[in-house]
């Protein structure tokens, strides 16, 4: 009986965490707040077979008063109750054409994939406290290790890359300061996705096992996984694409 | 005879290095371009007592436009010469009172220690290429090392910590891109220095000792150096203090 809450639902792995969600038993899920900044036919679609389960409120996780708003919202529909999982899904990766050098999308980027969890969190997190599961999955991706930095340059994708790390070392603040509480704020990795920010049908898992793997490592005990950076573990996986073994990615 | 560009160097840390640099002789240091955003009569008398090696030049990190200025005034000074070495010093150490959930600083945090050296960076990028030593040390500190930040979890100052370890991945990125031309890109650990930013007279090191030992580090054979993130090596204090044993710090 879990509340959960997500960002950046229209598409992509948002989509499928919401949909995948919606189909497990009301006695795991009892509601899905699926927040979004625009309109999605999509997952309009998914809220109306529902039966009311998921609720689509307006979120723009660049924007302090519409996180507010939101806020305020979700705890009316809360009533006494807590919120049990946050997931800051919202994301963008920007590309340079020329190199780090050539990167005018840093400051664009911090505020989408740092502040936007930040402030999400900072005004989600008095419902969270009154919560029975104590969660926040902020998802990233492999690519922002910096220890990992030099295998995957390939990709010209630095600010990405910069903005992920500062979202790793935000969720170990936060991991520090609330895991006494029970909490866990973990920093998960659900694989390279074919969505449209992964880059299509080239990437290694479809959304959909994506947020099924995802959700194996939010269920696991907070303890083993606050202030963590985990993979996703995918039988058949292990040793192929981005090997999707379960570990932990090292920061 | 290396010319040098540091930030930051109206007191502190800054201020040091430039004061050690103009003590040096003029076959190691030809020329260090000062820069500040304000002025400083500390900074001034340096100048004077150089005989024309230390130049004092307006810069503010925080704006791109006094960053361009201050690079075509650079460019004039040096005629055909390029710049051997950059030193990205000038940051900011931002606290808050209850937790990284009441942190309202991380924008300001990003922008002067991470979007300052990055802008600044780029514009004297092409300068740097023409010249001999191809060196870039951005100042640091171990407290941004997400790896240790369960041990420096009672420093109350999140967002100093979150926007270093963003300067981290963006020096990886550089170093990354540019090691193939013989650059290093450096992210550079002084220490904890009795500096206004340090705390005072709490710290460990004096910013003379600091900037000695972190110069130690800057003319080390760039491939050494390139996308790490070394301590300084301070002999008697190899496992005091902060322990300055000139090992690396894991991100």
């Amino acid at each position: 009986m879990a509340s959960f809450l997500i960002t950046g639902c229209s598409r992509g792995f948002g989509l499928a965490l919401t949909r995948e969600l919606a189909s497990r038993p009301v006695s795991e899920v009892s509601k899905v707040f699926a927040t979004a900044r625009g309109d999605s036919p999509a997952l309009i679609e998914v809220a109306k077979a529902s039966s009311g389960r998921v609720e689509l409120i307006k979120l723009d996780v660049t924007d302090q008063a519409s996180i507010k708003k939101a806020a305020v919202e979700v705890q009316g529909k809360l009533g006494d109750k807590g919120l049990d999982v946050l997931i800051n899904n919202a994301g963008v990766c920007q590309y340079v054409s020329a190199g780090v050098k050539s990167m005018d999308n840093l400051q664009d980027s911090f505020n989408i994939n740092v502040m936007g969890v930040h402030w999400t969190t900072q005004a989600f997190l008095p419902l969270l406290q009154k919560g029975n599961l104590k969660k926040v999955a902020n998802i990233t991706t492999n690519f922002g290790s910096i220890s990992l930095a030099p295998a995957v340059h390939y990709l010209p994708a630095p600010a990405y890359k910069i903005s992920k790390a500062a979202l790793h070392a935000l969720t170990v603040q936060y991991a520090l300061d609330h895991g006494d509480e029970g909490f866990s704020f973990v920093a998960l990795c659900p694989g390279w996705l074919k969505t449209e920010l992964g880059g299509g049908d080239m990437a290694d898992l479809t959304p959909e096992v994506g947020a099924k793997a995802s959700l194996d490592i939010i269920f696991k005990p907070n303890s083993e996984t606050n202030g963590k950076m985990p993979k996703v573990l995918v039988k058949g996986w292990e040793t192929k694409g981005h090997c999707y073994d379960g570990t932990n990615v090292p920061w």
